[in-house]
């Protein structure tokens, strides 16, 4: 074999840093120093040996990281963000074990202009109080709308005509809810050319706590190219018991030259019951609004403002602000900083 | 000094996954994704620096992870498999400072096919319930059967005809048990020739659990080499105060081509007192047969069979199975997976 | 872009350890293996990349490490010792975000002989019991006399014909004490010749139990060549509230082809109260002389040897030595070790 020759690893990352100020209606504001504004800030290791006839193996670690604090992302997983290892063929796609993206956060990150991160993320919608099915489901504990730990995952091979599909199983392994862990099925299809995409994902999750029933995450998204500017739009539903949550995104990015301008909408709704608890009414509405000024192909500085507009009931918030902002209250914030990959 | 030239790290691993089925007499089957089946998961930072005149400076930071869930094997050491500088000498041998493995699990794990590691690990058969001389001499607190920290070590040179010896010496540091911290010291010696092998250890070890004597870990083993077939064979014992637990270990790998494959039987018996309840006739046997093809020299698939029996009042397990095993009932796992070094 | 051309990360590090014994009046003595005597042990990543037009760009990610025993020196933040991003320009300096040390920190350990590390450091006298304006501070929760979270820096050009300057303000982030989180406002300003130098540096720091007023940290320093010695000294103030604690350090490193003799001597004393104890005559004395042979420009062995003596009600002590000492007791501590960087 050609083993031998490629035993490079390869180290790569990002960092990124920037000051945030976040104020909640009638509690207050907060400055702080954020991280992964732009982007999360990440060490990755990863490699790739060829095996001949068209056979390849491959890993990739994923070590996210706090860099205005010098912590770790998540307190016991290191690698938190990915954690797999690989067999591939050009013919039959990739095997894929271990933590990695679940495939309906795949099918909706890809639509958000912010990436699910900083002041405008669509990730602030995602939960709230009062508790609805994502809580339901998890408790407070790691829930499986972005992340599986134990999967196997089969993906499409590359070159498909632009065919695009992911297939996820992941092992409960008798674990409680407390354990965090969970059995995951998602499957997700998808067509990207050039100038469009579209995308479609579900997953189901059961652990103790979806013994009733259990969780279940739908996304549908895509974008079109119009000229400089990239127009997308998604849907995803939460849904556990009698629980539902739905999401609508549709964002904008315009690039120009080393400038971009990036603008996004987001609205939650929430309907059934938390237990025994009504949730309806409890929505909000989110818009963003973003610059990101490239210095080079990996260095860029950048500034965000967000809005989050609740409904009577609803209390979601932008990150990093006071605690205890009344229901129905807006959440306001902004940042600047700055991103680098290596 | 050449030292200006020679500022290159080493950066290596291995990633390894398995799906693995346990099932307990009595308490049924679980399903999972593992990590380290066939060789733990690391990532490895590790140098040489040529000082001249046949000596050399040298460090190793080993760091193991299980794949499966992103998480570090250790919740608090990182660098958890090895973490040491070095001074060593062509003639002289190696001077070694940090955590690293005790000299007895050194002689006894080159004897096991399966590396310590997987459904079919000899270390299946090191604890069990009631306590040996393992829990009585460390509770639950890290024991010293693999590893020491605060070790100093001599590791005799290379090319003594064959002739292989190493000692330790792990500071206690006037911890008590419960701080992890054990003093050591422990003895290996041994002879390696092309085709054969034997070697002998000693370690004792005294922390405050273990203050009204010291815990003992003896091990002798041997291999020889038959056509293509490896045959192996070791025996250990641990001991404290009143209890012993022995192991008898017998091993096979026999390799065509990229071709492995693998068998151990593995006896454990206890005798004497935990304290003042009796551990006779809490032993086990363990059978383990192995496949592995190598895909190429740094990536494989394969997959192990294991089955425990118990004695009468023994519960030993393969791991990641249904808790709650009946004493005397018997354990079975298979797995298959992928193991990638980089 | 001249981007594409500079992915290249730099992996780099020090690994250090050293047998260590250290005895405390009246309650004995412990031997121990320790880490980072001579330099603290440490695992970088860092980078920088030019983004033409005299900018830069670049990052900075540095893992502490105890090398005994393979556990991060910081059981939350694994990027303890730093964690930054930054842009740099040539003529208006370097901006930089994310976890560093303060400037009164920079401005103090540069004359220290022993860099802040081993049994001789200048920090064995920074912390007492009773508690004086560190303790009354910040309690037992991680404070800012060496380093930052949340920080932004501004630190001036090179080439300012010998001038240096850093201004840092760090986000309190509304945190309180117990979360770590501190808000800082320091500034540090010097002047170095090849053969001299003088550093000046305050930083004041806020946090919920600082707000009867604040924590602050000011730093005189300097330093001259004397043919092959190196003399420093030093001076520092701790105040917060009624609380005074002041340091005066005195130094020489004396460089001789590959050996080098080193030696401190540190005062501290206290006055005022903490709360409504008075901490008047808690004073302490400390003296080192150490001892480097380096093997290269990488690779040194060493020895070091200390001893504090403490006024009536003082008990500052030597790491890593047994518990108990009463007070004005006197503590003495040796060491010796290998220290490889890579």
């Amino acid at each position: 074999t050609s083993a031998g020759a490629q035993s490079a690893v390869s180290v790569s990352g990002i960092v990124d840093a920037a000051a945030r100020h976040v104020s909640n209606d009638g509690v207050g504001s907060i400055r702080s120093l954020v991280s992964g504004s732009n982007s999360t800030s990440r060490l990755v290791f990863s490699g790739r040996e060829d095996l001949g006839g068209a056979l390849a193996a491959g890993f990739h670690l994923e070590h996210g990281f706090l860099v205005d604090a010098g912590t770790p992302a998540s307190a016991d997983k290191f690698w938190d963000r990915r954690s797999t290892v690989s067999l591939s063929s050009a013919a039959m796609g990739e095997l894929r074990l271990g933590r990695d993206f679940v495939p309906s956060y795949v099918a909706w990150s890809r639509y958000d202009p912010f990436s699910y991160v900083g002041v405008a993320r669509s990730a602030n919608l995602v939960s709230a109080t009062p508790a609805g099915p994502i809580r339901s489901a998890f408790s407070t504990n790691a829930n499986t709308t972005v992340r599986s730990d134990n999967a196997a995952q089969w993906l499409a091979p590359a070159g498909l005509a632009g065919f695009e599909a992911g297939l996820m199983i992941a092992a409960r392994e008798g674990g409680d809810a407390a354990s965090g862990r969970a059995g995951v099925r998602g499957a997700r299809v998808g067509y990207a050319a050039k100038s469009f995409s579209v995308s479609a994902a579900a997953a189901r999750t059961e652990n103790s706590l979806t013994s009733a029933g259990s969780f279940q995450d739908k996304v549908v998204g895509g974008h079109v190219d119009v000229a400089d500017v990239r127009l997308s739009g998604a849907w995803r539903e939460f849904r556990q018991s009698q629980a539902t949550q739905r999401l609508l995104m549709l964002g904008a990015v315009a690039t120009f030259g080393q400038h971009e301008v990036k603008a996004s909408w987001v609205k939650a709704d929430m309907s059934g019951r938390a237990g025994t608890v009504s949730i309806d009414g409890t929505g909000a509405d989110q818009c963003g609004l973003g610059y990101v000024y490239n210095l080079s192909k990996r260095t860029a500085m950048y500034a965000t403002v967000a809005r989050i507009g609740n409904d009577g009931l609803a209390r979601y918030v932008i990150s990093d602000g006071p605690a205890g902002m009344a229901a129905g209250g807006t959440s306001r914030g902004y940042e600047a900083g700055i991103r680098h990959r290596f």
